[in-house]
C-alpha cells in the first residue's frame, strides 16, 4: 500500500456563507464527510425552499466515499442528507439524539428503511481503513453535540463542529476540554473551528442563566398563562421549561409539529424526562385555569403559519391570546427574520398579552463560542495549522486575525472557499486546486431545476409585474383579428390603466402591420421582439416601471 | 368667535409603524401638520419605491389647513411634502438646514418655485390665528433639529420630534432642556414623544464618542487610504470627518449623489465649514497618495448602486478597493438592511480592504433618546397627558409602561393609532372618532395605483412564477388550432419541463373540447376557470409548486 503522506480537506459548504455545512476529508483511497447540511434561502432566491451544497464531486467519487459523520442534529448540519442518500448509501455516524432527528427526517423522505445509521457515544472512535474518527462531547444549543478528532497517518484534524463552553450546562456535562487538551499535547495537525460569534468579545452565557431568568418570570406570573416559544431542537431549553412548569404546578401543552416531534424523539431516546401527569394535550388546554398552564410552541422566528404566528393572528385552533397571557420568546431572531419576529410581537401585544423577548430579559443565550472561548480552544489544542470555518468572509477573516494574535503564523492559516482542495501534512498546508462546488436550490419537489434565469424572472416579476399581449393574426390578410388582448398582473389596478391598455393595443396592431408587410418568413418572430421593445419603452415613459412584457402572436 | 375649549390631535402616520410621520393638530378653525414624511417599503411590498400617508383628510379640509411645521430634514419627516404640495400649497415652516433639504427635494419635483418655505430659528415662535408654534433646539443625527411647543387656548402640546440629549454635541449646542423645563413649570397639557429607543436602557452616547473613535483610527491608519460611509444627512458626522482629514493632512473627496448634494446645501447655508484646499474632486482621487486621501461616501446601508456598493463590487468609476484601503462604516444597519450591509462588508474584505464597522469600534451612535433621556424629558416637561409616538405597537406600549412607572396615571395616556381623533383639553383626553388613514404606495410615477391585489400578484409571481396558456379556437369546429401554446416564466428551466408542457397542452385541448361541447354561450369563460383549476392541480402534484396560471382562449 502506498504511504499516505498527505490529507486533503475539501469544504463543500459553510465557508463564505451561513449554513449548508459539509466538509470532505480525503485520506488515501477514502473520503468521508463531516456534516451534510442545508441553508435557508435569502431574499435573492424568491420561492426557493432550501439550498443544499453541490455534491457532484461526492457522486463522481462514489466508490471512494465511505461515511458521513454528523456533529449534531441542526438542519444546517443534517438537512442535505436525504438528497445525498438518494444517490449514495453509506453509513451515517452520530450520537443517539442526532441520529434520532435524522431518522425522523429520513422517514419524511421514505429513506429511513435503507439508511445505515450507526450510533456513536462521545469518547468513542470509529475506525475506517486509513483513518479513525473520535467523537468529543461539546456544549451547544442542542443536546448530544460533538467535535470530531480525525486521526490520519499524517496527523490529527480537530473539527470543532458548532460549540460553546458551558461550565454549568443544564444536562450536567461540560464540553470535554480535557480531551481537547490531551489531543493538543499529542499534537493537533489542523484545527477547523466555527466562526459564528468571532465578532463577540468575552464568553457566551451559560444556559443556566436562561433557567434563572425563566424561574423569575414564572415566580411573578402567578395569575397568567405562560406561552413560551423556542427552537424545537433546543432539548435542554425545553426540558428546563417542563421542569419549571412542574415546580410551579403547571401543566404543559405542546403546539407546533416540529416541537411535538422533537419532544417525542428526545423522550424515546432518554434525552428528556417528563414527570408524570405534567403533559396535557393541546386540545385540552382550555379545560385548565390559565395560571395552571404552560404552552411550549414553535414560531420563535415569527415564521408565518407556525403555531405562535397563528396564535398571534387569532388563527390557532385552540389557543386564543388574551390579557391573561404572558408570552416569552426564548430565542434570538436569526439575521433576516427580525421583521417577522417584530410583527408577531406587535400582534401579541395588540391582543393584550404581556410579551417578554430578548431585549427585555435574559431569556436566551447563544449556542456559539465567543472570542474568549475560541481562544481557549486554541490554547488547549495548540494546532499547527488552522482553517476557520462556518462563517461569511468577514467572520473567517476575523477568525484569522484572532489566530494571528495568538501566535499562529500567517502561512499556517488558510482562509478557504467552498470547492477548494486544501492539502495538509505534518509540515505543510496549501491549496492545490478546486472541485465543483456551489448551491443547488430546492423548490417543492424540484432539486436543481431552479437556476439563475428562473430567479431573475421571479425577481423581475415581483418588482413590476407583467403585461401579456396576445394577438391572433390571419395568415392571408395579415391583420389582427378581432383585436389584441392585453392582460396585466402585478402592474397597476386594471381600472387605472385603461388608457395604457388601449395604447398598447394600438402599438401592437401597428407593429404587426409593419413587420408582416416586411414579407420575411420570420416576421412574427421579429414582431415579437419589436413589440416587446416598443411596449416596454412606452410603459416606462408613462409609469417609470419596467414590467415583464410577454408578447404572443398566433398566425392562423 | 366661539371659544376653543378642545384641541384635536390626529396622527396620520408614525404610529404602529416606522416612518411616514405626520400629525395634525386641529384648533378651532385651523389645522396644522407636524412633519410630512415617507416610509420605506418592506418585503411585503415588492417593487414599491416609497410609502406615504393617506392624506385625503387634509385635502378634504383644504380650506382650514394652514401650515406644515417640520421638525427636521430626514425623509421620514419631509418625504411626503411634494405629494401634499401638489394638492395644497400652504407655508412650510422649518429651520434653515431643514428648509434647504426640502428645497432641494422640491426642485426634483419641480415644485420649488411655488413653495412657500418660511425659515424659523430655534427659540422663535410662529403665530397663527388660534395657536402659535415655538421651535426648540434638540440634538439628533441631523443638524438643526427641533421639538415644537404648540401653544393653544387649551394648553401647550409639546411634540419632541426625533431627539436625543447630547451634552457634548459636535456643533456645540445642547438640546434646550431649560426651555423644556420652563414649559413644564408653565404647564404642558400634552407630551408627544418618540419611542424609537424606548427598549434601550441608559443614555445614547454622544456624537463626541464617534469623533474620538475616528481620531484613533485616523492615527493608526498612517499608510492607508480611508473611505468612510455614513448617512448623507448627518452633517455633524461629515463635518467631523472633514475636520479630522484636515488635521491629518488628508484631502477629502466625496462620492454619491445625496452626499454631494447635502454637503453643498449644508455649506451654502453655513452648517458646514470646509478649510481651504481640503476638498478635491472624486475624479482626481488617484492623483494623490492613498495615505493622503479620505473618501466620504454614501452606501452605509449597503444599498445596491450606492457609491460604496459600487466600490465593493469593482463597479465604481474611480475608486478601486485594494489592500491599502481602510473602510469605515459609520452607521448602523436599519432593521431589514442587515444582509445588504453584510454582503458589502464581505465584498470589501475580499478586495483586501480592512473594514471597520459597528461591532468592531464605536464608529456610530444612535440619534434617538434611550430610556434615561425619555425619563428626563418627562421630569422636565411634567405633562398632564401623554401620547407615545414614532414606533411600532410594542414600542408605544413600552413607552406607556415607562410613563406609568413615572407616575402618569393610566387614564392620562393614550396609545393611539393612525386616523384616531384624540380630543384634549386641560382636564381630559379621549379618542372621539376616526378619519381615513393608511398607506399610499408610490411606484415609479404612480401614486396609489398599486394596491393589495397588485401586491398579492407580485408576491405570487415571485414565489413560483407563472404559466401562460394561449389557445386559439375555431368558432365553428370548436377545435384548438393549431395547438395551444404554453409559456412559463420563473417556474423551472424550460428544458426541464418539456413533459409538463406537453401534458398541459393535452389538458387544454381536453378541457376546451369538454366545455365547448356544453353548448353554453359563455363556454370560453367556463373553460378558462376549469383550465386554471386543472392545470394548477396537475402542476402542484408534479412539482409541489403553485405558479400563477393565466389561460387565454381566443375564439375566432
Amino acid at each position: 500500500m502506498k504511504k499516505i503522506d498527505k490529507v486533503r480537506v475539501i469544504p463543500l459548504g459553510g465557508l463564505n456563507e451561513i449554513g449548508k455545512n459539509l466538509t470532505l476529508i480525503e485520506c488515501g483511497k477514502d473520503i468521508i464527510a463531516v456534516d451534510c447540511g442545508l441553508a435557508f434561502p435569502d431574499e435573492e432566491m424568491p420561492g426557493v425552499d432550501y439550498v443544499i451544497p453541490d455534491m457532484q464531486y461526492i457522486v463522481k467519487n462514489k466508490d471512494r466515499f465511505r461515511a458521513i459523520f454528523i456533529t449534531h442534529g441542526h438542519e444546517d448540519h443534517i438537512g442535505a442528507i436525504p438528497y445525498l442518500l438518494r444517490d449514495i448509501n453509506v453509513p451515517i455516524y452520530g450520537t443517539r439524539l442526532t441520529l434520532g432527528i435524522i431518522q425522523n427526517k429520513l422517514r419524511e423522505f421514505r429513506l429511513d428503511k435503507e439508511a445505515d445509521l450507526v450510533e456513536v457515544r462521545a469518547g468513542q472512535t470509529v475506525d475506517l481503513d486509513t483513518l479513525s474518527v473520535e467523537f468529543i462531547h461539546v456544549n451547544h444549543s442542542i443536546a448530544d453535540a460533538s467535535a470530531l478528532a480525525i486521526h490520519t497517518p499524517c496527523g490529527t484534524i480537530l473539527h470543532m463542529g458548532d460549540f460553546k463552553i458551558d461550565v454549568t450546562p443544564v444536562d450536567g456535562e461540560m464540553i470535554d476540554l480535557t480531551r481537547i487538551g490531551e489531543l493538543g499535547k499529542e499534537g493537533v495537525m489542523l484545527l477547523m473551528m466555527e466562526s459564528t460569534n468571532v465578532e463577540r468579545p468575552g464568553f457566551a452565557m451559560s444556559e443556566l442563566k436562561v433557567r434563572d431568568s425563566l424561574r423569575n418570570i414564572f415566580s411573578r406570573a402567578s395569575s397568567q398563562r405562560i406561552i413560551i416559544a423556542t427552537f424545537a431542537s433546543n432539548v435542554h431549553r425545553v426540558q428546563t421549561i417542563i421542569d419549571l412548569a412542574a415546580d410551579f404546578n403547571r401543566k404543559v401543552a405542546v403546539s407546533g409539529r416540529s416541537m411535538v416531534t422533537v419532544i417525542e424523539v428526545a423522550r424515546q431516546l432518554g434525552y428528556m424526562s417528563i414527570p408524570d401527569h405534567v403533559l396535557i394535550d393541546i386540545e385540552d388546554v382550555n379545560n385548565y385555569p390559565p395560571e395552571k398552564v404552560v404552552i411550549i410552541t414553535t414560531g420563535s422566528q415569527g415564521e408565518p403559519m407556525s403555531a405562535l404566528y397563528r396564535m398571534a393572528y387569532s388563527d390557532h385552533k385552540v389557543v386564543e391570546i388574551n390579557n391573561r397571557d404572558l408570552v416569552i420568546i426564548s430565542a434570538t431572531a436569526i439575521p433576516g427574520n427580525e421583521k417577522l419576529v417584530n410583527r408577531v410581537v406587535n400582534e401579541l401585544f395588540r391582543s393584550g398579552a404581556e410579551v417578554v423577548y430578548e431585549s427585555l430579559a435574559e431569556v436566551h443565550v447563544s449556542g456559539h463560542a465567543c472570542q474568549e472561548e475560541l481562544k481557549l480552544i486554541f490554547g488547549l489544542a495548540r494546532p499547527k495549522f488552522f482553517i476557520p470555518v462556518h462563517g461569511e468572509y468577514r467572520h473567517l477573516k476575523r477568525h484569522e486575525s484572532l489566530a494571528l494574535s495568538l501566535g499562529i503564523p500567517q502561512e499556517n492559516i488558510i482562509v478557504a472557499d467552498i470547492g477548494n482542495i486544501v492539502e495538509v501534512c505534518s509540515d505543510d498546508i496549501r491549496t492545490v486546486g478546486t472541485v465543483p462546488a456551489g448551491r443547488v436550490l430546492v423548490d417543492g419537489l424540484g432539486v436543481g431545476d431552479v437556476g439563475n434565469v428562473v430567479l431573475r424572472d421571479r425577481k423581475h416579476l415581483s418588482q413590476d409585474g407583467l403585461i401579456m399581449i396576445v394577438a391572433v393574426v390571419d395568415e392571408y390578410t395579415q391583420t389582427v383579428m378581432p383585436e389584441p388582448e392585453v392582460i396585466s398582473r402585478g402592474f397597476v389596478y386594471a381600472k387605472e390603466n385603461e388608457n395604457i391598455v388601449e395604447k398598447i393595443k394600438d402599438i401592437t396592431v401597428k407593429v404587426i402591420g409593419r413587420c408582416a408587410s416586411d414579407g420575411y418568413d420570420e416576421w412574427a418572430f421579429n414582431a415579437k421582439a419589436r413589440l416587446k421593445d416598443e411596449v416596454s419603452k412606452y410603459v416606462s415613459e408613462q409609469t417609470k416601471r419596467k414590467p415583464m412584457i410577454i408578447p404572443v402572436i398566433k398566425v392562423i
